[in-house]
């Protein structure tokens, strides 16, 4: 393959040496023209920019997004932090904010900290790369983090995360309600005894599913749940099993903080506690990952709509982008219960 | 909040107002040891770089990584081309990069095509943002994404998928050597008639799975394995299950492309068609995902090293940097079998 080494070199020249102004005399148009032709919903002639996107491709010229954004201060990235890429909720996540941005000619750029660096560490990083918009998913923002965003220099919005009283834009799930929906759906059920699986100390998110789901276990008259902590893993869930089990006065239905802990609880009380599900006990998880409807599981579960967390988070986003950022707020999206096996649906075969 | 939009506001004429000319005549320094000041491993005096970073923390200044990539032509970033972010392999992958990357004070752009959108349309907006590197993860290269891979002015690395006699480079898993294991394996373990579950048709990896298997069951003295596809999905993967169940000799042993597929079988022989695992038939999957080892499944399968396959593909990046890209290469890297109870092993208390 002698050739190939050179076409690569000389490609790299090209791009290189074609610039706007080239592809602005070709086409006999001006600069700003070839700018137009190649910017989403900008206002330029058919005609024009037919001529344009002509001679682009003769000439090899691609627009190069870095040059531009350092000019429009539009780089056409939006960082997305994560610290839990693993949970198989928040692949989901990043798929949809990928492809929704995708289709806006946008792209993910993706932070993740090494295992020793702190999240916000990442933040000054991002806003270096000239990026629109930041979206976290840190399971706990830490108070540094909040500060370093209210003073950023772009639209920041947390996503499936809330901090009270902070100035800054969150899109969630309304936890609250789902953990009243699970704990009416567990009494009519006729449970009596709920025990509730918290995910990591200090996360938002299974702070309000606790929080509505002991006050849904009061209000239809029952005592307030048993509780174990597991941390938002799979091990911590079956653990937090074991650990229910052990009590003298065992719970009838279980719900989990999330799908990953609900899973590990089933298999906990199945293969180590030997208990049947639903017949001896039910469970409930949270989120509706792919996982939940397996067979081996039917985990009947309050299912988080992400593509209209998704769709509402960009919204705010492109909100900001227009010059009018609005004012910080909290969008608070239904969820819906989904009921399968483990709460003695009937199981449908898939 | 009254003062939240003012001090936004200032910040951001800040950060667009100090440059590294300011920093360098705060620090008595060239504009060039400013620059110094900030890259890893660039040359210069400590006492220096102690200046600079003063001077700069005083000015509240950001070196910014985009005006810098257009200058230098490393703009710290690589491009992912992602097709499967939700199958639990490939959320590993990416967060190992992630990680690995942040380290080196370098960033993932993620490139996930829309439902209709070919994957060779991102790679010019990928080299569009100047990014570094190119590391791809499509399930199938087509032809036109070769293509415009051998004509890149980065370097391109296949990640977990080779194509032959490309001129590209690639690092995977060693898929056949894999396969032959496991026909070893479940040939010693007095397995008679064993079967293969094939993911895309035309993916490599499966390809060269079951090229090792087959040849590794001939090689022990048994006959070519029985067939079924299963798509690379656990719905795949469980009826692919129900048509080897419905043969009339039926298999004792499934071997599953990976292990989203298996785990499909899995739940398809006990839930669907009533048979006992390992009692009755065998199943190993391939990529030692973290669902695998729970205790529902404790799924046999070969592991992945995603640490060192990674590592491989930031060598070639790193080595293509240097100015030396070196002629393209195909790393197969050696994985290994690990035992659970889907064959047998005794299965370990979590």
């Amino acid at each position: 393959m002698p050739s190939e080494p050179k076409h690569r070199s000389s490609l790299k020249s090209n791009v290189a040496r074609t610039t706007a102004a080239d592809v602005a005399r070709a086409a006999g148009v001006s600069i700003s023209a070839v700018s137009r032709a190649f910017t989403a919903n900008a206002s330029i002639a058919k005609g024009t920019k037919t001529r344009v996107l002509k001679a682009a491709d003769a000439l090899g010229y691609q627009p190069n997004p870095l040059a531009r954004g350092l000019i429009t201060r539009r780089s056409g990235m939006i960082a997305l932090l994560m610290t839990e890429v693993t949970n198989p909720f928040y692949p989901t996540v990043l798929e949809t904010f990928a492809r929704a941005l995708s289709k806006r000619g946008k792209h993910v750029m993706l932070f993740t900290p090494a295992e020793d660096e702190p999240l916000e560490a990442l933040l000054p990083r991002a806003f270096g790369y000239g990026v629109e918009g930041v979206v976290i998913t840190s399971a706990k923002p830490t108070s540094e983090m909040m500060a370093a965003c209210e003073s950023a220099p772009v639209p920041v919005v947390l996503f499936n995360r809330t901090v009270e009283s902070s100035a800054i834009s969150a899109v969630c799930c309304d936890n609250e309600a789902g953990g009243r929906t699970i704990a009416r759906f567990l009494a009519e059920g006729g449970r009596r005894r709920a025990a509730f699986v918290a995910g990591l100390a200090g996360a938002s998110t299974s702070l309000y599913r606790e929080r509505g789901f002991a006050a849904g276990l009061i209000e239809a008259g029952l005592s307030a749940p048993l509780r174990a902590e597991g941390h938002f893993t799979f091990d911590g869930g079956l653990k937090a099993a074991e650990h229910l089990l052990a009590l003298e006065a065992r719970p009838d239905a279980i719900f989990a903080a999330n799908d990953i802990m609900a899973l590990g609880v089933l298999d906990g009380l199945r293969r180590v506690g030997g208990l049947r599900v639903p017949e001896d006990i039910w469970v409930v998880g949270f989120d509706d990952i792919a996982t939940a409807a397996w067979p081996s599981f039917g985990l009947t579960t309050f299912r988080q709509p992400i593509n209209r967390m998704v769709a509402e988070t960009l919204r705010i986003l492109d909100l900001a982008e227009t010059g009018a950022p609005g004012s910080p707020s909290t969008v608070l999206v239904p969820g819906r219960l989904i009921e399968r096996g483990s709460t003695g649906a009937l199981q449908p075969r898939s």
